[in-house]
Parts: C-alpha cells; sequence; structure tokens
C-alpha cells in the first residue's frame, strides 16, 4: 500500500470481514452485560483538557492526543480538548453530571475507542477499543463477585476456553508486607518489585529488594513465600498473624465463595503475588492470563477513591476490564475470518430486462436474504456467473429473453451447478423454501 | 448540571435508554444495508491532516478538528491529524489503498461518528453520526437506483412514513437551463438561485436570477416552470428540446421504473426544481423530506468524479445518506425512551445468604433473564423491595432465613405483588416458565 494512502501511523482500516469479527465480538460481550443487569454509557471521544490531563500522571499526560483550539484561537497553538484516554475519566465526570439521575449503585459498562499515542507496534495501537464494566456505589463484595463473574461470562462466550484468573487483594498484600516485617514507608516500592516476579528470576527481585532496605532474610523469606509451589498456604498461614492480613484474607474468600458455582474452580485461584501495578485499587483485585500471551488480557479490582481523585464524587467503586484487541487477535476465527457475502446474485441481461432483474433481488431481500444486481457493464453471462461466484452468492437468478419469454427465472446454484426454472411470480416462495432447506 | 462536569461544547453523554434507542436504530440501518449486500467500513477517527483538508473548501477545512502533534513537537503548536469531517474522505483514501482487495463494485456502508466544530445550537452538534453507503465502480443507473432503495427502506424500517422522495437528475438541470436559453458561464450561478425556491418567495428568486445575468421574461418563465402545479410536466416537455435534457430525463425515468414497486409511487416524484446545493453530483439526485422538518433527512446522487479530487481513483459512485440524528429525534420513543431494566431483582438478606443470592441470580441469568443482586448496604426487605421496583424488575426474589430452612425461594411478582415458594432447586426452570408466559 503506498504510504499516503495508509491509515494514521497506530490506527487501521477495518475491512468488511474484520468489522463483522469485532462487531460480533462486542456484541457477546455487550449481552453478557446486560445480562448482568449493566447498563450502556456512551460518552464524547473528546473531553475538555482539564478534565482529562492530571489524573494519571506525566507519562500518561503524554499518551493524550490534544486537539488544537479552533478559529481565530488555532494560532495560539493551545489546545482545549482532548481524546479521551480511557473510560474511567469519563466514568468520573458522567457521575459526577448525572448524580441523582442515575440509578445507585450504578452498574455500567463502556465499549468503544480510546486513543493513546503510544509508539505503535506489534500488536499496540494508538486507536483501540476498550471494555469497561463497573459499578459506583456498592462497597458490598457482591459487586465484585458480579464484576469478575461478568468478565469471565464475557470471556467464556467469546469462546476463550485457556484461561485462567489470578485473584488477589491489596488487603493481603498489605497484610503480607506486615507479617513479613516490611516498614510501611517502602510497602508500594516492595510491592513495585513483587510485580516483577512474573518476569524477573527470584533472585534478582531478592536483589532488587535488599536495595529497596529489606534484610537479604526478609527479601528472602518473602520471595519464598510467593515463589513456593504452596505460596497460597504458606501466606495464608502468614496472614494470619496480622489484622490487615485476615481481613484480606476474609475478603478473597468471601469472593471465592461467591463465585464458586459461576466460575469453574481450576479457573480461579489466590494468587498472593499478583499485585497489579496500579496502586489505586483497595480491596480484590484479579487479572485474567491465558498461555501464550505475555500480558494479562482482562483485570479489575476495587478503587474505592479513584472516581474521586479523577474529579467524580467519593463512592466505592469496582469494575473490571478486558483486553479486547488482545482477545479479538486469539479467536478461532481471527485470521481465517472472511466477509459475509451474497445469497442472491442476479444477472441483467439488458437494459430493458433490468426493471425485473432489480424487483427479482427484491423479492429475495423480502423473504430475508442478502441479493443484489450485477452492477458492471458486461452483457455477458460468463462474466455476470464470474460476478456471482466472487460475490459468494449461494444462488443466481439468471433473467434473459428466454426467461422473459417464457415468465421464469433460472435459479442457479452455485455450488451444485444444477439450474432450475421457476415461474417469476413464485420467485420469493421458491428462494424461501431453499434457504430454509439450507439453512435446515 | 455544574458546567464543568458538562461533555465539552456540542458533544453529548448518552446514557442508557439513549444508547439503547440509538443502537436499535443503528441495527436497524445496517441490517438493511446488509441484506443489499453493501459491507461495513471502519476507518480511524482521525486521518493525516494532508488527507484531510483542502478537500471541501475553505469553510470546511476551518470546521476541522486539528489534532496537535506530539512529544518535541508540542511545543510547535502545529497540527499533524485531524478528526474525520465525513466519510467521503476516508472512503476515498480506502479505495486508493485496498483497490484489488476490495470487491468490483466496491458497495460499502459507513456509520460513526464525524466531528465537525461548527457553532453548537438547537439539534446541532459537534459530534454527530453519519450513515453513508456508497457504490464505487459502477456506472450502471441499477446502483443509484439500489443506494435510493436501501435509504428507502432504512428510513420505512425505522419507522417512519412520511416521507418523501424528491428525484431529479444534473442532467435535467443542465438540459433545462439550456432549454430556457441560460448561457453556461452563469448556469451554476443560476442553480444556486433556483435552489432557493424551497425558502424564498418566486419573486424573490426571479429578482436574484435577473441580477445574476437573466432577463426579465428567462428568469420569469424558468421560475414559473419550476413552481407551477405541473411544474414536472411543464420541465419534461421543455426538456425535449436538447439532447442533454433528453438524456436527463431518461435517466429519471429509468431510475423511477426501477425503484418502482419498492419504493410506493406517492413517496417519489420527479422534482424539476430540487438542486442540490454541492456542485459535485453529475448524474440522479435526490433528497428525503419529511413534514415539519426543514432541511432533508437524507440525501443522495451520483458523483462520478469526486472519488478522485478526493484522492482516490478515477471511479464512477453513487450513494446516499441518512441524517441519522435527526431522524432520531422523530422516532415515536424517542423522548419516552427508557433503558431496559432487570427481569428479576434478587435479594440479599445478611452475609450468610449471599453465596445463595448470588447463585439464583446466576440461574436466572442461565435462562436468559436479566439479573443483579442487591448490591447496598441495608438488610431491610422493604429497602431491597424498593430497590428491586426502582431497577423495575418483573420479579423479585427472596431469599431469607425462613426460605434457607425450607430450601426455597420467594418469587414475588413486582406487579401483582403476588408471591410464590419455588424449591431452590428448581428456580431457573420456574423462571424460565414464568419468562416464558409473560413472552407469550
Amino acid at each position: 500500500m503506498p504510504s499516503q494512502f495508509e491509515p494514521p501511523s497506530g490506527t487501521r482500516d477495518f475491512l468488511a470481514a474484520a468489522v463483522e469479527q469485532r462487531e460480533r465480538a462486542f456484541d457477546i460481550i455487550r449481552s453478557v452485560c446486560t445480562r448482568y443487569g449493566f447498563e450502556p454509557l456512551q460518552t464524547p471521544a473528546f473531553e475538555r483538557l482539564d478534565v482529562l490531563l492530571g489524573k494519571y500522571g506525566d507519562e500518561a499526560d503524554k499518551l493524550v492526543f490534544k486537539i488544537l483550539r479552533r478559529g481565530e484561537h488555532e494560532a495560539s497553538g493551545e489546545a482545549d480538548l482532548a481524546l479521551r484516554y480511557d473510560m474511567t475519566v469519563p466514568l468520573a465526570r458522567v457521575a459526577a453530571a448525572y448524580g441523582s439521575q442515575l440509578p445507585t449503585p450504578y452498574k455500567r459498562y463502556a465499549m468503544g475507542p480510546v486513543w493513546r499515542a503510544d509508539r505503535p507496534g506489534k500488536d499496540r495501537y494508538r486507536e483501540f477499543v476498550q471494555f469497561d464494566l463497573d459499578t459506583l456505589g456498592s462497597s458490598s463484595l457482591l459487586a465484585d463477585a458480579e464484576a469478575l463473574c461478568a468478565q469471565h461470562d464475557a470471556l467464556a462466550a467469546l469462546g476463550l476456553s485457556q484461561f485462567a484468573i489470578q485473584l488477589n487483594s491489596r488487603r493481603v498484600l498489605a497484610g503480607l508486607l506486615a507479617a513479613f516485617g516490611v516498614p510501611a514507608p517502602i510497602g508500594p516500592a516492595v510491592l513495585t518489585s513483587l510485580d516483577k516476579l512474573d518476569k524477573l528470576a527470584p533472585g534478582d527481585v531478592v536483589a532488587e529488594l535488599t536495595g529497596r532496605g529489606l534484610s537479604a532474610a526478609q527479601a528472602g523469606d518473602l520471595v519464598t513465600a510467593l515463589t513456593a509451589p504452596d505460596s497460597a498456604d504458606q501466606v495464608r498461614i502468614a496472614l494470619t498473624k496480622t489484622d490487615e492480613g485476615n481481613a484480606g484474607m476474609d475478603e478473597v474468600d468471601t469472593v471465592l465463595s461467591l463465585v464458586s458455582g459461576q466460575i469453574p474452580d481450576e479457573r480461579i485461584a489466590f494468587t498472593p503475588r499478583m499485585v497489579r501495578g496500579l496502586s489505586y485499587y483497595t480491596g480484590p483485585i484479579w487479572e485474567v492470563i491465558t498461555p501464550g500471551v505475555a500480558s494479562a488480557i482482562g483485570s479489575g479490582g476495587r478503587y474505592d477513591h479513584l472516581i474521586a481523585q479523577l474529579g467524580g464524587p467519593d463512592v466505592p467503586a469496582t469494575g473490571s476490564s478486558i483486553g479486547v484487541e488482545r482477545i479479538l487477535q486469539l479467536l478461532p476465527d481471527a485470521s481465517a475470518a472472511e466477509a459475509s457475502r451474497l445469497d442472491v446474485a442476479v444477472t441483467v441481461m439488458g437494459a430493458d430486462l433490468a426493471v425485473r432483474s432489480f424487483a427479482f433481488a427484491a423479492a429475495a431481500r423480502a423473504v430475508g436474504l442478502r441479493a443484489s444486481v450485477y452492477l458492471g457493464s458486461s452483457g455477458k453471462l460468463s462474466r455476470q456467473l464470474k460476478w456471482a461466484s466472487d460475490s459468494g452468492a449461494r444462488w443466481c437468478l439468471i433473467y434473459g429473453e428466454q426467461e422473459h419469454k417464457a415468465g421464469s427465472v433460472t435459479v442457479r446454484d452455485m455450488v451444485s451447478g444444477d439450474q432450475s426454472s421457476v415461474p417469476a411470480d413464485e420467485l420469493g416462495g421458491y428462494l424461501a423454501r431453499l434457504a430454509g432447506t439450507k439453512a435446515g
């Protein structure tokens, strides 16, 4: 593709097959959300700059696409709007704006593009679809369990089978740090290092931890507890030493018992070393992993004060999100997807017969089939049959002088090549029966 | 709403009821497109600035939202990207980019937001959904007729009944100017004046025409021919004087005969004074009007060289578009729309019973119902029943100590207030039967 016709760096054009595949997946996710009583929310593509900036730190701010002021102000080179970076900042604004008009709790989902000026790379885009579901206004662990189950059901409904949910709690982590004697001030830094246990060798993490101020014994014990085959049991015992640890463990166990029966046991496990990088989580946290994909394909957790930090009301909140773009690439039909094509192709053998051909296409559509007339300039049947075949048509309707005189249409089965002569005024019913037979 | 929480000027937040109403309409339009063999295309929200600018003149360029360069270039105050202004420029780029990968002809539809920095006003937005369907690569009038019929079917399927299609042809207009002796150089200016016949009094248009260089007699005859009750017949006779006029009339008559049978006769009429402002049309043109709405709710026409002018290949093209936002406001359920709500609300009477309540909601979802547990903090049944009622739930499942001991669930009909005791393990089947009865 000549580069001047490519879409902008990091963005994609979606032709028919891709659109259909994506929309199918989106519909599945929407339908799961609806069954759980999450309602849709759509916000504008851009927000005022002051709403967006300063919410996730300088690094995130650099990734925001800013929109230049318009008219006489354009020359200032200043921006006043920016493309949305995520779905949470708009949610916070909506919660502030519509407060009492929203149900309590407010269970909403959002699915749509977000834009980040990341360096584009393989499977990394500057425009990508984000899916979030969140419940604002409930402190109940039932809300966390619901967010988790809805996410699980959506992944399963999408056709993913090989995935596992790692469940933990920020309070477990707090209890863990207390149990292993980690001084509170270096707690966050220690968690950041522990978050690397998936990527680094245990020894390297130990080294990092001692660098952060832990003794070699402390660091070693902590890493051993988190990487041992019976890590969950070791941590569970260690946590009994502190109130925070007990509370965290209760939180995890409550969620596990709520989701048992909805989520197969082998798909979810208490995973104490799962930290989630983001510091705003306050309760249960989880990630969904799948073999062969380095990063999580889904995540979630409770973030009780974030909405207020983002400019909204101070409401408890929990939610989950799915890495839709990554999952679309994992789906079985991702590469082989073909656009759905015509059911019925109708030849046009000369201008005089065009009106009838056009009406035959309408008759096919009237019985629910996808139909189109030939729009090219060739009067040759062979050329038109090639078009019918290229269009993926299941049947081709041939209407030439001979059929015109006989008051009939020739219906050609494009797979077998068989042809039948059908009275023109019986065409709709005939096609409906054919299509019914095919469907059955 | 405090203004700092409003969406940016000219944009809207769509809460559940609005999203659902909009998506229903979009689905209807998509399904008509699919039946006609138009395939979906989705392009990025933004294009490179050079792709977008200079395509529709300076006035349009001023309405483009430009995106500031990023990183070290941000300080330059320059833009390198811009939000898409319409669906046609991206179509031209896609036609150039994917040429041979696209079917011939390429019948595509696009539906999605476009952005224009217009002055926001009542029913005028800076972010609004545009719907276009177009066929590239066919010179056949069948393609025009198809674009017209698909547009008609979509409007009818949306529930609009009171609308009329005004059909004309650029060649009719050219023939008309020739027949009335309008000098070629002032032809476009004369058409611009004639386009005002819907808004201005005939005398004012005559005055404008003489100002443009027509004699009073010429101007009077032209305006009379176009405003007389038998205007179509008068023009038809006048057109026989010129080749272009005959060709144009043939074009209109061919389209009318193709669509007869698909579009009720009373909904479409040859309307010689319908000009369409845009100069790029080359063949049949049409507008859809409806009582009580000043501007057209749909339009279309053949624009054989525009794709090349927009940077794409030089292919014949025709298409139609629907003013989706305007139509959404006309739909019967526009104002009364309520979000779809829960089918089943499940009480949670204490932490010990929560696991069962949570499972009952899952059982309801498993039979296809929308269900949610109570996520609030009150243990009072009256409070939870109020929530069930506020949620629009059809049934409320009550599971307290009494039900727990009996191994049953109380199913309350939220309309009648009737309650039934159902064995817990038969709940799914019971709800399925209830819902089936309700549906039937």
